[in-house]
């Protein structure tokens, strides 16, 4: 893996994602409980990106690359390869400019997610994700047609709209003392370091990933990049192998700490946040409050936690709030 | 039923209301869907009332009327009757004031919310709504007891405490064609309207029923007041069996009409924000929504929709998404 870049994404970056995606994303409202607040003695501000256009952050990303594409990569199309809230995102965004999208998705994607990509206008290329490798195959469709690809993470641009959800946080909340993002690819993640670092530079970082999905924290612990083939957990956004060439050295660079989380961690958050906050977060979006609730994480003062999706299907829900009636 | 009154609720009275209730009430988001408003032709901004305190609009309401009581007031306690956001709302306000609340409460009342009462520390005194009166039951205790009863919808001091909602509503929406807000006692309905009568005179205020709850829409319709003894909906926040002496002559005066959902167009509603809006909605929290894509209202411009509440049972909404699964 290389270490050096030219295009690192720098907090600049952000500002300038932030600047072109007025009037096209949501300014997406920050709640807070009162209950949660007295239950664990700090100050909690949920960021709702669930509540962002079609559904996560990733609208953010998305936006950004392509409205940063010239005229004839934008009449060749662009191709994406990603497990859902990324491929619906691009989708829309290419729907937004008229530009036509591809999208390799695994086969085994959450059915919302695929119909909601494919209600988009994209056009779908099913891959057997034990089989291939959907990184090679959108590689390849772009080479052969001459499309551009946006991928799901690796991207500068990508990050620095990531990036831009944590930068209204800290305007909307006020300076905090720590912020929690969900990392799979790290995409979100490493955006997220990087604003905080820049608009609030005592803010701690903080990683949050499932324990069956652990390489990122592995990679974070042992400065080099950790990969897990068939990440197994309920949190399908951030079922990815591993960082990227540009999301790595990011997070090492700039975030505090990494954390894991038990899948009943994870299951306790998503039903806290719909009981309590009237809030439909998916498994990946949880990942934060899933730190706080089951003790991964604890600390004082002010937290930012970035809801990062809501894009969750119904028999998931069904049966997570099911599991929480047999626990009593 | 007397048809003249020295306390009806006037426009500055919200607006004291307003005032009364700042700091203490979550200024609730407006969210919106470009797909709807493609859809519909029109634009509709959801006052999302479901992220309220405790829940629902209910908190409102109850702690302007608990805030204007005095000390002798406060130190004998309050008594409420209520299906259960009403009780929720008067439980946190009391032990927000540490006024003692006791609350009368039916035995088939959904468990979240009798659960969540008694976790704000009110005492709970069930009845059996087939053979007793809560409001008889309320009112005895009120009298042995010396406490004062803060009624769920028929008081001029609740009801102005709900429109507060609506202001801010249109504060955030800008003006509005209309407002369309669901119908049990009344409370929220009849607020809504004098609110929008003094921000908004153009805007035309809709109520909305359940066809198995119509007692509203026919005491508007024949302008004498209509009972159902043991309204049939799923929409159990709006089980009232008519209107009171408060705000049946206020929707009289203010409401431009009333319109009926289904109970397929309910659960509908609840299912289109919880997928497309990643928002939980009890069922007569979506009866606005319900209006709108079942047909039974219909309108250009701009569209205000009154989410009231989010305190649904797991049960309910699994059996409400899974209702939709099976249909497709």
């Amino acid at each position: 893996m290389e270490q050096t870049f030219d295009h690192s994404t720098r907090y600049e970056h952000v500002l300038d994602a932030a600047r072109m995606l007025e009037g096209h994303v949501h300014r997406t409202p920050v709640v807070t409980s009162r209950t949660l607040n007295e239950k664990i003695g700090a100050e909690v501000f949920f960021k709702c990106e669930n509540l962002q256009r079609m559904g996560a952050f990733k609208f953010r990303g998305a936006f950004y690359a392509v409205s940063r594409l010239n005229e004839t990569e934008r009449r060749k199309g662009i191709v994406t390869f990603s497990s859902g809230n990324h491929a619906q995102a691009v989708a829309l965004v290419g729907k937004s400019f008229g530009i036509p999208v591809t999208v390799v998705m695994p086969n085994d994607a959450p059915v919302t997610k695929r119909d909601a990509t494919m209600s988009y206008g994209a056009q779908i290329v099913a891959y057997d994700p034990a089989v291939a490798s959907r990184e090679m195959i959108a590689r390849e469709l772009a080479r052969e047609r001459g499309m551009t690809l946006v991928p799901p993470f690796d991207h500068p641009d990508v990050i620095a709209g990531q990036g831009t959800a944590a930068l209204e946080l800290i305007d909307q909340a006020g300076s905090l003392d720590a912020v929690l993002a969900p990392c799979g690819g790290g995409g979100l993640l490493s955006g997220t370091a990087v604003a905080a670092r820049g608009r609030c530079p005592g803010c701690r970082v903080i990683g949050v990933e499932p324990e069956g999905a652990d390489d990122a924290t592995r990679s974070f612990r042992t400065k080099t990049l950790q990969r897990i083939e068939h990440p197994k957990t309920i949190a399908d956004g951030v079922r990815t192998p591993s960082l990227g060439k540009y999301t790595f050295p990011l997070i090492l660079d700039h975030v505090d700490d990494m954390v894991l989380v038990s899948e009943e961690d994870i299951a306790q958050a998503v039903r806290w946040l719909f009981y309590r906050m009237k809030l439909v977060v998916e498994p990946s979006g949880a990942l934060g409050l899933a730190a706080l609730l089951g003790g991964a994480f604890s600390g004082k003062g002010k937290i930012g936690i970035i809801l990062s999706g809501g894009n969750i299907d119904g028999p998931t829900m069904i049966s997570i709030l099911e599991e929480g009636k047999a626990r009593g």
